[in-house]
């Protein structure tokens, strides 16, 4: 880490303005998962060019944004364009294509904010996932060889599962459809707004506790950040209740260590053929 | 109704594919509630182009749509472009964007395939609203009058409110977020895949069981259709777990008359102000 306390993951989101207009990026092929790049890596730099984008107009953070994944993206050169559809009042609503070789990756649009001039006034109902201290639960790390070499960007970060829902590791899936862990950056490198775009969809797929290992590629991810998270671990919780004709719909909530509820999301994905 | 069955619903959610492309619709002001147009009316009318341009592709149903509110829409004219994205596969996705003199009131992201070659595996954890008869609960022509003048769209369907989820209407909301409701569209018109985007926003806001009365714009609304809808009275079901700086996530599922969860939403809207 530099002096500047650059992280991996900030170097690896950076986006550039390009001259002709648009941003330049370079996806770290160490954010890949079986054949591609994880989706929420991805959107964390889609989520970045948003902000170069936005940030000026007042709008720095995600608010809402919903990402269709056109095909798999692979480490290398990329470009984000960004066309600002409506800015008025507190927000600013954007669409986003992240692009290789001419080809688009993911389709987007976003709507930006400001989260701390949101008011503090919180009424949830939602609990959060209870998860052991986070010694007790299962280092992503003890993940077996074949798993890690399929899936690098499990070194991207410290993931730490409940270990009553790790059953899937030894073919003991525990049918129920959750899967939960802490999860923090490597380097410790803070949470914010950007980052949990990748959270909601750095765990293994949900289908994985249902007896379904393999890749389950996302057709469609929409995050909503509710919050500026707290420095430290995040609770994250992945849940599934409708599988059916070949697709289900993955949950994910992400709680800071104050114990607030910071960004929910959905994503709809096709069922692992395997 | 005429010989050809034409409802309400198809007569005024049709679009016309113009010469200079794009669609011309008309927009009906009897959707309007307090002062725009219903968000799941747009929707449909969305997803009348949209199917119109993605039909002939052998993709005629939407799987899942994302529209972001950028202005409140008004009856009349109206024009929705469809830029297609990704054609390859079982599975189709554009960009749709609905506009009226010019300005743009939803921009939309969806990917369209064909419900009936979905397989017919079903493992579903997620179980249906319980609902009293139909004939036991509350119409929604029983609301107070002044509610019925702010919101001409309840004229459009058949609702039929939980009994014990109409408290709000009294003054005595059950605070727990959450409302669920028969739903039938006019002159009994079946439900279809594009009629389920209007069904997913088309109970009152869920804020309205937590004692804030008054309207809440949506600012992103997601749905996935599951499954084509069996004919007959659909149960709908809102919810809502985390209202907080201002906003609100609103859950839907749509479960048809074979008990089949056939569509879920998520929105996220403003807290009313009142």
């Amino acid at each position: 880490m530099s002096e500047t306390t650059e992280t991996e993951f900030d170097a690896q989101t950076a986006v550039v303005a390009r001259p002709e207009g648009g941003y330049a990026a370079e996806l770290a092929p160490g954010w890949s998962v079986g054949g591609g790049l994880n989706g929420g890596y991805q959107l964390a730099v889609v989520g970045q060019a948003l902000r170069a984008a936005l940030g000026p107009l007042g709008k720095p953070d995600p608010i809402s944004i919903s990402a269709y994944y056109l095909s798999a993206a692979v480490g290398g050169a990329a470009t984000v364009e960004v066309d600002v559809r409506r800015d008025g009042g507190s927000l600013a609503t954007a669409a986003a294509e992240l692009r290789q070789s001419g080809e688009a990756r993911i389709t987007a649009l976003a709507t930006y904010g400001d989260l701390a001039t949101l008011g503090d006034d919180v009424r949830t109902t939602a609990e959060q996932p209870e998860l052991p201290p986070v010694e007790e639960c299962v280092p992503g790390s003890l993940a077996p060889e074949e798993v890690r070499r399929m899936a690098p960007l499990m070194d991207r970060f410290d993931m730490r599962f409940h270990p009553d829902q790790v059953g899937w590791v030894v073919g003991q899936p525990s049918g129920k459809g959750e899967l939960s862990a802490w999860f923090r950056l490597a380097g410790e490198r803070e949470p914010d707004p950007i980052s949990l775009l990748l959270v909601v969809d750095a765990l293994p797929p949900v289908t994985f506790d249902l007896g379904m290992p393999g890749w389950a590629p996302t057709l469609e991810l929409t995050a909503h950040v509710r919050a500026v998270p707290a420095p430290g671990w995040l609770k994250v919780r992945h849940a599934t209740r409708n599988l059916a004709g070949g697709m289900f719909e993955e949950d994910c909530e992400v709680w800071d260590s104050a114990g607030r509820l910071v960004a929910q999301s959905r994503q709809l994905a096709r069922q692992p053929r395997g």
